[in-house]
């Protein structure tokens, strides 16, 4: 149905020609297009209006021929159709003025109907699936429980999330009974977006970096489990946790279909604690985005080979940097589509 | 020579009955009676009276007994001696007005005489020494290469240091001339510290861990090598770097007495990836400081266990956080006090 599908058959484990390639945050700040459209409509109006979501969202596929799309959105509609305020500044990213901070806060968080609260996204997926008229799947994603506990406990972006850790070690009930009600929320968002048309979910788990190996298990990978248990009937799960290279094992050993990987770890590192068992995506740093492109597609080129070309996603460790030269990220997925094994 | 050798002798890697403990960032904000006299002086007028300096040091053994007194300073005397203008601003940290960002930037930064313009840290590791007594040994410290081009280059502290990155990668001919610049320095420097009186120096790589692996290799395990080459037979050095796990194999193969290892790695792990070389400092997670004291006392008897108490040194996996409460930090130093192996 989908006529380039090699996103969906390296999602699945198959033999490809070459691997298939997209960009964490491709849909947004680095393409003057999407700057046009930041320039009229503020963030969550972006969010909100499925025409700009959906355009978007389909912008950077029509400039450079990505093997996937991921939908235009952001992992904080979560906290706010759960009756949190969140406002994005201009200059300082996320800020919520009312951070939950003990079990009172806990206890107002409702768990929301989603299909009521975030109905927009469900439009915005259907129109950018027209949009796209079958040519490459869609992506949705939200953010995991512990990433979003981060925000909401913190009430703003951070270094160390200080005060979101502080919470879990001191109020270890109130934080579990939060990251439940977070978990619910999503497991409903997901399949509701599913359910919507996209035809893949990743899980972005931006901060469980900052845990322990046992703090990680206890925060923040069983609610992600739970939300992989959940969806892997309905689609292909990718879970992405940014410095969770500890946790790659046990994570290998559960139902998701891929793994992200950031740039830290060695392919080679990241093929044996997965001991390969699951598709992997990743992992380019998203600076050296910012070399020449005949060193870029040597490095992409380098890459492909030490992962090998099967179950295997192209894509950077994180987010695009607002600053990469447009010239740079064709490079990179240029690099790809004419990668050639060696093997 | 020194009552207490324990910190010493874990660092030769002799049998010990308990491992020795200190704390990174002992000697400072979380103290009340540091932040009177904090309240009296700013920050540099601090770190280069030698009255203030030393007095600090000794603060947290008078009060917690650790086995390694530290020295009150900062990483970023280095590029201050180094004709960088280097300002430390209330709330916010590190400031540094002119970053070197080209060629021309790079060509100004001077290899100072250490002697003549740091002579204030050599008279306060002096007092600090009369001050101790011998009951404990002291450390010095300098932070790596590549953090201080971190600071240097972006010019104030940053979740990315894609300032830094970005400055590397497209002028690496530059890059590298300012890092062997600091090499330099550091050298220079931390041989005056040991002829001043230090017992053992630490590298802090706080920012290493912002590379992918072949970019540590390149543009900062390099430079610290070179450090530990020439400071190895004039005293012990400890290397961490925070987030470098994936360089611990080749770092173990190197001449530095320790390595730290942060919280994000099990005992288990650092032990496999060092091979069981060299002796390891680390990892508690400061923020774990927020828990009740008698179940930090469960948790530094577990990971004690864990590493092993031979080979190796207590600490956190980072600095102490400003907010923690004395009777947490005394549970962390007293646990392994308290401690009795089990095996």
């Amino acid at each position: 149905m989908i006529k380039n599908d090699l996103f969906l058959r390296a999602l699945k484990g198959e033999t490809v020609n070459r691997p298939p390639v997209w960009m964490m945050r491709q849909a947004g700040r680095f393409l003057p297009e999407f700057m046009e459209i930041r320039k009229k409509y503020d963030f969550f109006t972006r969010c909100r209006t499925p025409e700009l979501a959906s355009e978007i969202t389909v912008q950077p596929i029509r400039r450079f021929g990505m093997d996937a799309a991921i939908l235009f959105s952001d992992i904080l509609v979560i906290p706010q159709a759960m009756n949190i305020e969140v406002e994005m500044k201009p200059n300082f990213g996320p800020y919520l003025p009312n951070p939950v901070r003990d079990q009172k806060g806990v206890d107002k968080v409702i768990v929301p109907n989603v299909h009521e609260t975030l109905d927009y996204v469900y439009k915005a997926i259907k129109m950018t699936k027209e949009k796209l008229n079958n040519e490459v799947p869609l992506i949705g994603f939200a953010g995991s429980p512990w990433t979003i506990l981060c925000y909401v406990v913190q009430g703003q972006g951070s270094k160390t999330f200080d005060k979101a850790k502080e919470f879990c070690f001191t109020n270890p009930v109130a934080a579990h009974q939060l990251l439940q009600k977070i978990t619910e929320t999503t497991i409903a968002y997901l399949k509701a977006k599913v359910a919507a048309g996209v035809d893949a979910v990743q899980i972005f788990d931006s901060w469980g970096g900052m845990l322990s190996p046992v703090d990680y298990q206890e925060f923040s990978w069983q609610y992600i489990n739970q939300i992989v248990e959940a969806l892997k009937d309905e689609a292909p799960v990718i879970a992405f946790g940014k410095g969770c290279w500890f946790a790659l094992e046990e994570m290998a050993n559960s139902n998701v279909s891929a793994l992200g990987v950031d740039w830290t770890i060695t392919p080679q590192n990241a093929r044996k604690f997965t001991q390969n068992k699951v598709t992997l995506q990743g992992n380019f740093d998203p600076s050296r985005l910012l070399s020449p492109p005949t060193e870029i597609k040597k490095m992409v080129h380098k890459m492909i080979d030490d992962f090998g070309k099967d179950k295997y996603i192209v894509n950077l460790g994180h987010g695009i940097l607002p600053n990469i030269p447009l010239e740079n990220a064709k490079a990179f997925i240029d690099a790809v589509k004419e990668y050639k094994s060696i093997k």
